[in-house]
């Protein structure tokens, strides 16, 4: 059983959920894929609620030949999921037990805990913060900017050391693993915060040659066309999105009060 | 091999280092204890970042008795390292591949990824927040703890489940995991964060019986006595927490700038 028989991906095109796109793209497994609609709720309806009891995407839900069925929450636990069960050969991944296979999870762990949020509370107030006090804003840009900062300077001096102890253009070992597209996931979306991909040289040679492959780049095109570079560089776009995020928030807000 | 035979435990009496030191004891593991000093920065200095690159606590080094040396870095690895190594007996943990393996790996990166980092902003708001401006510390706090509430809704919900479904009062399977202590580690910071214990019944219920267990109970005193039940309840002791708080912050910020 090295492919899933009836595989479902709820995701968005979001950070977290790409990261999960990509993985099963490269590995070239069938799955279905189910966008779930922010504008409408539906992460917080009872039905997706079961599968993910955070209201969060993504979150898969794996059913085997034998009909028993799993359901999988959290990007992390997902990546690790697929790669037990479905990366037999180790494409993306490094054996369990491994030097490498710890190398990874540090790193997947990394990502989770530290960038994923960071970056993603730069993302609010720099786009959707709800304060008319321009301080509030000024604060938090300032506070989780230097932080996004902090860890991307944490990426680029670990593939400088990959670089030069290994000669390898990846976070851990000698080739892509899940590490690299939990934190590709993310710092695609470096222009988005205000964070220009040139400040960290190695890290935008990696962004850009990983989201290169063919493979990659059909996973960040799931559920939808990847476009956050080019929204971040469109005032328009950027203002449009905004509104629609500031929009989630509120109605997300409301309804976890009830 | 199920015992480490030179595992150093760099950590301090934070929520990250205590998931490590409660796991560490309960399974009754030898290892040393360096505590790392944050108002020398010690957690900056090069010694330690080749450790940990990311200049943050916890971090092991595991030396086996071949003189194998492994670091890892992030608690959530930290912990799935030591229950893969050290935990032959699923005291702490589910058998590799199991239905509650996984269940186990999502409440682990549900924690790491979400109650652990919106907590600790919630944490900076109340109790270190560095503006004069009124406003920006209520945003960050009515913000942050929102979000804290909302998460331990999500864990009072989760043990309702498990109550219900399995007769268990643990997170995931019939027996304490991993899963438990990571979030334990947070979890016991409530009040500091402005939450009442009492306002999650089940969780107020876990929290003490967990933490009362002898063995959790030495792992939560590492490296230093923990009193952050005592200190939330101390206005004077509450000041000085923050003050040495925001202390360290700027240094941090300052260093990290450089």
């Amino acid at each position: 059983m090295t492919k899933p028989t009836d595989l479902t991906l709820y995701t968005a095109s979001v950070p977290n959920g790409i990261k999960v796109s990509t993985a099963l793209e490269y590995l070239e497994l069938p799955y279905k894929v189910y966008p779930i609609a922010f504008s409408k709720l539906e992460q917080k309806e009872p039905w997706y609620l079961e599968i993910n009891p955070n209201g969060r995407v993504p979150a898969i839900v794996d059913v085997d030949s034998a009909g028993e069925k799993t359901c999988v929450m959290e990007s992390g636990a997902i990546l690790l999921y697929i790669t037990d069960k479905y990366d037999p050969e180790n494409k993306l991944s490094y054996p369990f037990g491994s030097k490498e296979y710890y190398e990874m999870l540090e790193w997947v762990f990394w990502q989770v805990g530290g960038l994923g949020p960071m970056q993603g509370q730069a993302s609010h107030f720099l786009r959707y913060c709800l304060s008319d006090n321009p301080d509030v804003q000024a604060y938090g840009v300032n506070r989780y900017q230097n932080e996004t900062r902090r860890l991307m300077t944490v990426l680029e001096t670990r593939l400088a050391k990959q670089k030069a102890t290994r000669n390898s253009a990846y976070l851990v070992g000698d080739h892509l693993s899940v590490a690299d597209l939990a934190c590709l996931g993310w710092v695609l979306f470096d222009t988005y915060v205000g964070i220009e991909s040139s400040e960290f040289p190695l890290l935008e040679k990696w962004q850009d040659e990983i989201s290169a492959m063919p493979l990659i780049k059909k996973g960040l095109d799931v559920p939808t066309e990847f476009r956050i570079k080019q929204v971040a560089k469109d005032p328009e776009l950027l203002k449009q999105a905004s509104a629609a995020g500031q929009s989630w928030i509120k109605k997300g807000g409301e309804a976890e009060k009830k």
